[in-house]
């Protein structure tokens, strides 16, 4: 029997749909599951010449080309180092193990130096593009050694998605975690652009009182403006969609208590720990954190009178608010991703990562689920400015001068009318500090030097200086 | 001659003022430094029958009567291990190091244990109150063995600052890290105290012109109400010190730049690592962040022309926001205060602390930067209703809701005039979401789902849910 190109080890539906994918480009690959039934019913269902199913771990990786290349679609943590430690005994040096899941860049740094002492490659690759995208096209981000991901990238460029330019949504990123470090800003800016969504839905709904249908339609113009992308296209049915357990439709029926996988926590503390303001990242996750405490928030519901609640705004401002809130949200959005490429520029100076800012905007075009029409604009801004911070960009510049009113406008209604927008304000704080040649931060340091002897410097001349204050 | 009661090892100007403190005490306290001059100048300057200087580290532990209790005053991370390492050889089964610097909680932990398996007992002690608070009387946070910490308390008791019933500002925390725990989340705390004076200063100084004196002025009325507070009475010098290097007045010459130590830092991934909603602490670090980039909001600032600036508001509408900033700064901080304890208690109930909310605000009650009137009323209202969350407490309900308004006016008031809030806005979003039996999480979970079938739970009947969306 014909040795496959590949193997995949984990058969969730994520590795399933990897599966078919190589298979469907014409990659032979051999597959593996611990749960050998859940193999079985696969290679049942979807098998095929390209397509084979092992039920034992050796057998699997005799089933391989020499060198071997193996990818992990298994859950992060744990579970990726037990099937490494169950691999090792039956691998070749030169053989290649290829992680494709979360996996904290920490770990996939780790990896990366505990495999390479034995001669076994790793490669850290980050997926994006949820069920779908594993199987029609994803994002890939990959990071690890760069001669040894050339000899992976004919099947990794053949499996991904397609860019605004139909190129393949792959590139080779950096040395051991730059993959999944990009992977995790990914998810983190994800965070903020649901989230700023969810503020947006939450004032219409709130603050005028339209349902989720009505919504919808405006959802859907805003999905043919700049704010066209993948997240607002599927809110779109969404927000359509009929109870079939209930009257009404089933969005409001949803329990508010929004769920996290650990992406974004890592994104946010990441920014602390660099010290990079990633603030509508942030935002994005203690709204979740928020949410989460449904039971606690009913209990403090009955305790505060909210003087907003009931109180709707006047529907003839409607149609100006819709604009706004249209230009707000890409402000917001815009911003979110300045942060998260600042953090991704402070990371790879440290960690020696020679990443391409118009690369990365360029495979988030497609394939993943933060793929939106502004992923171009930002990719043709980072190619025309030779990856200047995104701030800088002229054509950057114009669109936040142009949408920054919207973003007050909408901040100073989320505050009138009590829908809470911990992002969008947090993109505006950030935003007119950030542009301020003089922030207030004089007077902290004031009470440092007063209370701490920290002492501060001066505008005016060099040196460092303390003032018995008050004397 | 007699042995001492204690010894102190580094003399920087904490050190040096603790141990002043602990001989005015009447407790006959050894100092060592590495640099002997250092001791030499300072026992020359303050030395006493009470106060002796020991040039040999072994001279100086044979100085202390048994078991001994050694303060350690130096610097956080690496120079705290150092000295243990160089004192363990000296010490006897049964003696106590006590860690007064600001060490990040892990270490503490750390140390405890290692040390524990040699027999010397650690106490890791926060204390807050600077340079004045050392000497004076500080606010002192210990955590550790309980026992051994009953043996300490007699010197920490007497050397502590009074709280608002003269009662000393120490009480035992809990095991190992607790005490730095508590240390941490006080100065988390203070720098989102400090980020919403500065916000305020700030909007008075952009939208209404005021100059520095006459925000002292404001600040000053402030400090005789529910503002008052250490921090507010140090502004006031602060704001009216005139530059003697230059005209005007010394603030407006201060660079635009605050440092941070990382306890902020800390405090804020503890926030995240926790998964507890901490943003108005988490965006003064970011504000801090911000100030820090000062080249670069240099750089922006030419770029971004900022509709704004130089935008002043009427004053005839002063004085009504002066009263709207001082009831805003109340509802900021005591939501900065419900968020830290929100804190303390996940990291309680994880760690085995058994923290005592209403002794903790009582001990911050003096001595320590964020002292203030605020704490009195937290400590009240922790002691009445047995430890509550602060959210949920009668009184401060109470006070929430009525500065509730003030707090949206305040936000908006920074939206239409570009003066940025980061903290301030935070408070009012977190605060909207906490109080709201109903947030927009249901949205986010309805992108979940379709994108990466998450499922999702309904609040009308039990179990997880998928749906097919738009079929």
């Amino acid at each position: 029997m014909e040795s496959s190109k590949i193997g995949l080890i984990g058969l969730a539906v994520m590795g399933q749909n990897l599966a078919r994918n190589i298979a469907s480009q014409n990659f032979k690959v051999s597959v593996y599951n611990r749960t050998t039934e859940t193999m079985t019913s696969f290679i049942e269902a979807h098998g095929s010449d390209n397509l084979v199913g092992q039920a034992d771990l050796k057998e699997f990786v005799e089933s391989l080309e020499s060198p071997r290349k193996i990818i992990v679609m298994v859950k992060a943590g744990r579970p990726v180092d037990l099937v490494i430690s169950s691999l090792l005994p039956l691998l070749d040096k030169g053989d290649t193990i290829i992680d494709c899941g979360n996996s904290h860049f920490p770990d996939t740094i780790r990896r990366e130096k505990e495999l390479s002492e034995q001669s076994i490659h790793f490669i850290g690759c980050g997926v994006s593009g949820g069920e779908e995208g594993a199987l029609k096209g994803p994002s890939l981000m990959p990071g690890g050694n760069k001669k040894v991901w050339s000899e992976l990238e004919p099947i990794f460029t053949a499996i991904a998605a397609k860019d605004f330019s139909d190129k393949p949504c792959v590139t080779y990123l950096g040395n051991d975690g730059a993959g999944h470090y990009v992977k995790m800003v990914h998810n983190g800016i994800e965070y903020a652009v649901m989230q700023m969504m969810a503020e947006a839905y939450d004032v219409l709904s709130k603050s005028f009182g339209l349902t989720a249908p009505q919504i919808a339609d405006i959802f859907e113009k805003y999905n043919e403006g700049k704010l066209q992308s993948f997240l607002f296209e599927i809110a779109v049915p969404i927000l359509r969609q009929k109870d079939d357990l209930a009257e009404g439709y089933l969005l409001d029926k949803i329990l508010d208590k929004a769920g996290q996988k650990g992406t974004g926590r890592w994104t946010a503390i990441e920014g602390m720990e660099r010290g990079v303001d990633i603030s509508t990242i942030v935002q994005a996750v203690n709204a979740r954190i928020v949410s989460s405490r449904k039971d606690f928030r009913t209990e403090l519901a009955t305790k505060y009178d909210n003087p907003s609640v009931g109180k709707q705004l006047p529907t003839e401002a409607l149609e100006e608010i819709i604009k706004e809130l249209e230009s707000a949200l890409y402000a917001g959005m815009l911003l979110s991703y300045a942060q998260g490429f600042d953090l991704l520029r402070a990371a790879a100076e440290e960690m020696k990562w020679d990443l391409n800012y118009a690369e990365i905007a360029r495979i988030w075009e497609g394939g993943c689920i933060i793929r939106a029409q502004i992923l171009n604009t930002l990719h043709a801004a980072f190619e025309k400015s030779n990856n200047a911070p995104l701030w800088t960009i002229e054509d950057i510049v114009a669109d936040l001068q142009e949408s920054w009113g919207s973003l007050r406008t909408v901040t100073i209604l989320g505050a009138q009318s009590g829908a809470p927008m911990p992002s969008l304000s947090a993109a505006l704080s950030s935003f007119e500090g950030m542009s301020s040649a003089r922030t207030s931060a004089n007077f902290i340091q004031g009470l440092r030097d007063s209370f701490g002897a920290h002492t501060y410097k001066r505008t005016d001349r060099e040196g460092t200086f303390h003032t018995e204050w008050g004397n």
